[in-house]
């Protein structure tokens, strides 16, 4: 595949996750509910999740419109974890993706219960009426994204997080949160595509290791930038982690080893991709590619 | 049923609820995370959720392991909707249940984490690996679940609670506001326990319209409560609702009237149970009583 066709994939993916966004998120949530939610997860942000569920699914020629949903659920729990995130009682950002942060514009109580909605969506998106998604495969994404999502992901690591400010980690300690904070919904992203399909045993967990690789690596490449973009570029608060004496890749390791190790877990999300035995797993490929190249 | 019977039944109910909360919600989960979660929701609270999906799984004669799943989902995402709504930026509380509040003992990162993973958790639990729960069934119940919970449920009802503060609202407006806020869910819990067995379409929606009305009830006689009884009693603020100037039930229709009017719903819902056909329903119809003849 080349980057060209790649391109021209990524935008149609967007446009329909952001097409099912737009349709699935309630413009008419009573008392400015809706047009919170709205405002958190519209017309923002690189969907990176979404496209992990969406080329994972193709890499194992799954049910595309169950994967559009885990898409939009992923995007939905990763949307929610930025709004709570970026109140005052964690982070207290008041910029993200070049806009003011929703407690900013909607107050810090609609803010939360906005974030509160959003994972109840995710659920709700995963669980049609009817027989659009099959029973068994709605209880099976259900299952991937709450795991992610909870005490031994994606809020378990920003719980580390909290209590790691102005501590020293190690390594293995840093790994640990950022598998969990970050990584674990990416893993999960990959994986509830690859649940759209029926991989054997030997893909699947190929496609575990890819997620893991690239889950960890897009957040050693966060770190890097956050020291070396600017605000603007980012379309957040750059030098936030060494203003709020949070350990990072880049204070553990230096910034040199942190852009090694990225390359690395790029390398290694080729070599499970190589040792899946999928056919078309270019798009999965130039995914990790592009987690690791990019600028913002 | 004698009350002497409901009463042995739902003490043994409270025990089972209470081992699988221990047992499910990590005591092992990162930096507090599981602490503060387990103090949100162990040892306290009445667990009339519980008791509804567990006592509608009896009326269908249904799947027991399945219905203490939904039993303990439907009483985290009722903690967590507490533990939030308890903080500075929504009703700033400084007492539930006779304790602390969640955030004033882990501070409010925390709370709003724990909160956050006990919404994702119950979704975990209803999803267990293995075969201890039909697939078909655990997306049912994630499905009842979250749109109880989301937008059109819980948190919609919170969020209008939110922009009536000061507003005056009439019967039709506030019934709105309450049976979101509180009803969905209380009315999904009795959903969840039917959708453990293989009700009829009668019975089906019987219980949906006992649920209905045992929700309303509930939200009621909370209103009346929270002007007749003292803090000490209800193991919670007493007075916030005048103090706050929030609309309830007392404040539109007056004290006596409130008090008919959750002895109508009573009269509804037990009204619902006959004539839903089911043989057992008489621990639905104590429920009832119960929610509305409590004095805490």
């Amino acid at each position: 595949m080349t980057a060209c066709d790649f391109d021209g994939w990524a935008r149609q993916q967007l446009l329909d996750v952001e097409a099912a966004l737009v349709a699935w998120v309630p413009a008419d949530a009573p008392a400015g509910l809706g047009e919170a939610m709205r405002y958190g997860v519209l017309d923002g942000g690189k969907r990176l999740r979404a496209l992990l569920v969406l080329a994972a699914c193709d890499a194992v020629a799954g049910d595309r419109a169950a994967a559009l949903r885990a898409a939009v659920a992923s995007e939905l729990i990763h949307a929610y974890s930025l709004v709570h995130d970026d109140m005052p009682c964690m982070d207290d950002d008041v910029l993200r993706r070049g806009k003011p942060t929703v407690h900013v514009k909607y107050g810090q109580a609609l803010a939360m219960l906005a974030g509160d909605a959003m994972q109840a969506l995710a659920f709700e998106v995963l669980t049609p009426e009817g027989d659009a998604v099959p029973v068994a495969l709605q209880a099976r994404l259900c299952a991937l994204l709450a795991r992610s999502a909870g005490h031994a992901g994606m809020a378990g690591g920003q719980a580390i997080d909290l209590a790691s400010i102005g501590a020293r980690l190690d390594e293995a300690a840093l790994r640990d949160m950022h598998r969990r904070k970050t990584g674990a919904l990416l893993q999960a992203s990959v994986l509830m595509g690859a649940a759209c399909g029926i991989p054997d045993e030997r893909a699947w967990r190929a496609l575990s290791d890819y997620g893991a690789a690239v889950g960890l690596a897009f957040q050693v490449v966060d770190d890097i930038l956050d020291v070396t973009q600017e605000s603007e570029t980012l379309g957040k608060t750059a030098g936030k982690d060494e203003h709020q004496n949070k350990p990072t890749y880049v204070s553990v390791l230096g910034l040199e080893a942190a852009r090694s190790h990225a390359l690395e877990l790029r390398d290694q999300a080729h070599a499970a991709l190589a040792a899946s035995g999928l056919a078309d797993a270019a798009r999965l490929a130039l995914l990790a590619d592009k987690v690791v190249e990019r600028d913002s």
